[in-house]
């Protein structure tokens, strides 16, 4: 890393360089306060999914609020959250190569991890990489309940897997990791019910058919921020991977709850600062923040309390804002808030979080899992 | 950077792990030795945008080939590349606050450095920051060439910018930024001579003003890999700003000749190697590189040599393949590259280049200035 984070603790938000990723802290730990007190009445418990944040400081601060672990979607993000102290990581994803599977089964020395299979083959190479290392790894089967991405059938194929996984020395049954992804920003409340109905009644399926088999799943686990009501009162799924609920974003707010208007149980806690370079002309004004600074993925980023400014379109180094008509435009050097269309990836683009509070930078994290690493 | 980059020289292609962003080492060198050659023929020269490579490695390639210096769109890059002894930079972009204008005065003292200005208010905070660090710093204006982002308008109130930078004792006039951003990827030559031919025009009517004024313009610069073959034939235009050139992605290698075929002057040379991680079932199979490892902004990443497979969407961490009816279908832990859709915002995604030639791994190159720095 050989440039400088953008800005020091106890400066004022304004003087931050741009562009820069901001968390609203008290915002953020609204969200964690939120999740919490809304799990605990339920049987599930929160595992915090770390390919949101990447960083074992907001891990520690889920954990802190109640959190049982992290979920993770790679080898490197297991790692970096390892080397920071977090004790309980499951990759909620299934792990290809011999050296990755070596860098697993370290970690499995320094702290409790796991990670998923949905075939024999998968099987076989997380056994050798245990035998290997002298240690025993948990293995979860991915069951595909409607995402249409990895993950056995669930039901007789998703216990052939399980049987294989308990018949070996060197693994360990984990349970099931059952992620129902296109169901998380389907819109209304009935379309999601419909999609996670549909999820919870097949993981329950295989729950049962393992039990009969006497495989016990210690995790069941799935969910998002979308769904996450109706998997923690499912009575099977024990364990929720939230990720985006302690930032928010723009798609995630789109969601709208039994009375039609947008679920507002989180704040938008993530913002991308940008400054205004040039107002070249009426109705047009340009910002230092395009697609290596936001993602656009899900959407253009909103202008936070600016209902007068809208992102029109991304550069690679610009974004391009269009000023309502009659409105005030905004002047050269001004700073804006972004707020990103997709949290995810838009955390993966910088290096450190600006923690603000009351317009003041409160600290800076380091976002140590960032980037195309394995 | 807490991780390690995935290759070590030596190894096969087919041992790095994934994902990973590789160059084609022969293709990039046909690509560098392509543009050179055409160029010669021209009265421009070369200024290859580093937005693209963010590496000082590739502007030295790139140097050694003929170009006269490098790009960039931000404080941040420029510092990288002088840092690693790049001696002419350009800023092809407005630069906004006192901290970054005094970073760039800094740079004046390492290396020849410029950037661009669009009206008065930036002409009087870049000539504060060089006065206050004792040098000049350089000014182009950026004129608006039918992009519609930054710029003046072309003609007398580019001319009126031009004028404050020359009465300045601490700024030199350097010329003009004129980027037709928008017809890089208008598909047809019909289409892109004709927005081209508006930006020639408007830049040659901007010079002949700034010239009646006595203002010459060392730099008349813009241009990109879509239409470079229009300003450099253009007598006006003398620095070539094209970037993408040098790796190539899916969506320039859409853009048709006269013959409507596909322009195919340079080699696809950058491409994320990913693995297959799940072949869950029939016509379905999973890579582990998604948002997060290849940018989709133009559109979704090809598969290399690979026409029996589809890449059809990303999430975070994944890509979904559909493979062709009747295909044999790809084994889980085989290799596939990956073709960027958009190669900048792709690159930015990495810290380490995977230099390739003849199936081995030849050499790592730091991607220096990645990342959402200022």
């Amino acid at each position: 890393m050989l440039q400088s984070p953008p800005a020091r603790a106890g400066q004022r938000e304004d003087e931050v360089d741009t562009p820069a990723l901001l968390i609203d802290l008290d915002a953020f730990e609204y969200n964690l306060a939120t999740m919490a007190k809304y799990l605990a009445g339920t049987g599930a418990k929160l595992r915090a999914h770390a390919k949101t944040h990447k960083s074992s400081v907001v891990a520690h601060r889920q954990i802190a609020s109640g959190a049982v672990g992290q979920c993770v979607q790679k080898v490197a993000e297991a790692e970096v959250l390892a080397w920071g102290g977090v004790q309980n990581i499951l990759i909620s994803n299934e792990v290809v190569g011999a050296d990755k599977l070596a860098r697993v089964a370290a970690l499995a020395r320094i702290c409790t991890i796991a990670l998923c299979a949905d075939c024999a083959e998968h099987v076989k190479a997380i056994e050798a990489a245990a035998r290997d290392a002298g240690v025993i790894l948990t293995v979860l089967v991915e069951i595909d309940v409607g995402m249409n991405r990895a993950g056995v059938a669930a039901g007789s194929d998703a216990v052939a897997v399980a049987q294989l996984i308990a018949a070996s020395p060197h693994l360990r049954f984990g349970g099931l990791q059952s992620y129902q992804g296109r169901a998380q920003h389907l819109r209304t409340p009935a379309e999601r019910q419909e999609a996670i109905g549909a999820a919870i009644d097949a993981t329950r399926r295989t729950v049962d058919m393992l039990r009969q088999q006497g495989l016990a799943c210690a995790i069941v686990g799935g969910a998002g921020t979308g769904t996450f009501e109706l998997e923690s009162a499912s009575g099977v799924y024990n364990e929720i991977q939230a990720g985006s609920y302690c930032f928010m974003d723009v798609d995630y707010a789109k969601n709208l709850g039994a009375d039609g208007k947008p679920v507002a149980m989180f704040k938008h806690a993530l913002f991308v600062l940008s400054t205004i370079l040039s107002q070249p002309r009426t109705g047009i004004a340009v910002v230092d923040a395009g697609h290596k600074a936001v993602a656009i993925d899900s959407g253009m980023p909103g202008v936070w309390q600016r209902p007068e400014l809208t992102y029109a379109g991304a550069s690679d180094e610009h974004g391009r804002i269009v000023i309502a008509d009659g409105a005030k435009p905004p002047v050269i050097g001004e700073k804006v808030r972004l707020v990103p269309g997709h949290c995810d990836p838009t955390v993966d683009r910088f290096d450190w979080y600006v923690g603000v509070r009351n317009g003041r930078v409160e600290c800076l994290w380091p976002i140590g899992a960032r980037g195309g690493f394995s």
